[in-house]
């Protein structure tokens, strides 16, 4: 039975960790087919992993696994979970990773994995993704159902991407949710924040983040002057930040966390 | 229909980009064979993506499809292509980083992809990959023919690698092309622009890169006396600065774009 | 045939060395099942590789072919060897990076690869993985059987990871065998090597390492308190010294190479 399985952590890529972990998956079931999504998570950081399996897992074909382990809490008491919505599994801790997926999910299974005899044994208490979510992974890919790994349970851990606060007036007031590779700055205002800046024509603006001031939005990032920073709605679906070629985080003196102030006039 | 679909992109390892455009691919065609061949090119780094698709891709089995997405002018007016040699299909922007390709290859067919039923919808500004190149090439593999994608272009846009220029006199002044993760220096300069270099025996020559001098060429980068950088015939088939078991760049002060001054004595 | 082929390698992420590599497999082999475990080895770092390997392959299924390639003397007289162990096949330069392969497994049967027929012609004297290491994994995972592939040796380049020295009176030395992606610091101590640290209750003892000292052994890195490193038994089945959710490393200003100095009081 050959099925996805994906790959979403932040053991990053200079050591063994995730080669091992597509070593358990086929050595149980080698017609498993391994996607990597990222394993460039920042070390431990719950937020961006959240992020990441959000934007990619609903394009993956019905019926994948999607293994996520960013899991600082490895070994404690957090809960080893699996996520059934009606067209993607998941495998996860249960530490707030799969928060975006519970937020666009309408309908959601999750219960606590506690069937043992899926593990690796004996489970060593630093590194669940080798011994309990890889193997458990490879084991619904061989057709094990999710019902079996565990009871229900409805308090999973969750949190909200806060939306930004309108200060009325026009004024609103976000965050850099993160920064991707290019130094793009992704903020947490969607479009229904703030229509008027998507209106046609535009009234005028700012948005102050860092040292800097936007007055303009650009439709592409080749539009923006050089070195000339400017906002642009991203493919995430959410208000970006950016500099044509370069990294807006650097210009701006920005970073994941800072504040995003929007001033319509 | 199983057939390979490799990927080239500027996207780094940090972020969802790669693993959505993954999740596209096999979300239209889920027995295509995936295989990642850089993603760590440097941001809009189109000569660099050029040289990397260019040195591999002709290894791979005939049928293969080629997606290359180092983009800079997403969502601007370049086109999207589709290139059809004998043997290779690539999937690109129109900005030249197919011109490595084109320049080893006798026959290519360029077409303007227009064909927006193909592409996801709606097609986000700045994420080609997701909407266009992931999903034509997924289309292709599965037996879309790329005569169907749009109308054939004379006028792609395509740089050459210039060559290095002799100045007389046993001179020629090259530069560097690349540096590799090993800090090796990529010149420009192959065996037939100093013959001499490689005749047996070689005269006495001097090469001037950096801050350092190179009096000798060695057939592997073992032979190297520790911290001395020499000259070597690079896999790729230009004459290397390197240095045994550490970095040229760093021993030489030098970098891409820096020249390298050969005199033959 | 469809058998899988394992990539180990110093190549990094940023040149077109690995996707050359599995274009010359795929092109021998369109069938072979190609996954990456690690290509973030330190450049030249033989024992990084040699821990790599040893901690990944026994997962995967029986008849895998792993490929290590981190290989400081390509081209000079070290040998190409192939390795068979009852359930898998390795490829490599004879350098060592086998070393703890050797060691766990009870026999093994090393042949000094000469069938020149089965590489890629000509061989770059820089580029053996293209050249060499990945043809031959290839033809291997198309039934080539190893033993046509070169004489027996009985003198492959080995190293031992030394062992903690016991100094008496509850006193050993150690050292850091290398760095993980979280800062963790992974040990050459066994916990056979100091039996009482895992008694219950242990006694008290000191670790001294960098310019820190480590008084606790937690189950797990969640334990940890802000900013105090403390011991852990790893999933490598060494001791580790951790901090929980950040660096070791940082926090004791030690790294490989470094002493480890346990006293048991």
């Amino acid at each position: 039975m050959q099925r996805l399985i994906t790959l979403t952590t932040d053991f990053g890529a200079q050591d063994h960790y995730v080669g091992t972990m597509k070593g358990v998956i086929l050595g149980i079931n080698p017609a498993a087919q391994i996607v990597d999504i990222c394993h460039g998570v920042p070390a431990f950081d719950v937020l961006e992993a959240a992020l990441t399996i959000a934007q990619a897992y609903s394009y993956f074909p019905s019926d994948s696994v999607h293994v996520v382990v960013v899991d600082p809490g490895v070994g404690s008491q957090r809960r080893p979970i699996v996520v059934s919505t009606g067209r993607h599994v998941f495998v996860a801790p249960d530490n707030g990773v799969l928060s975006l997926v519970f937020a666009r999910e309408e309908r959601v299974m999750v219960r606590h994995i506690t069937a043992l005899h899926h593990f690796l044994q004996p489970v060593s208490p630093t590194f669940h993704g080798r011994d309990i979510f890889a193997p458990v992974a490879a084991h619904i890919s061989k057709g094990v159902d999710p019902t079996v790994l565990g009871e229900v349970i409805r308090d999973p851990v969750r949190f909200a991407v806060s939306p930004p606060k309108s200060e009325g007036d026009g004024r609103l007031r976000g965050v850099v949710l993160k920064v991707d590779k290019f130094g793009n700055l992704v903020t947490n205002i969607r479009p229904t924040d703030v229509p008027q800046l998507f209106a046609s024509p535009a009234p005028p603006f700012r948005i102050v983040v860092g040292k800097g001031e936007i007055r303009s939005l650009k439709l592409t990032f080749a539009e923006g002057s050089p070195g000339e920073p400017f906002a642009v709605l991203g493919s995430m679906g959410f208000l970006e930040l950016a500099v044509n070629q370069a990294s807006a985080a650097h210009t701006l003196g920005a970073g994941r966390g800072s504040e995003v102030a929007v001033f319509i006039e």
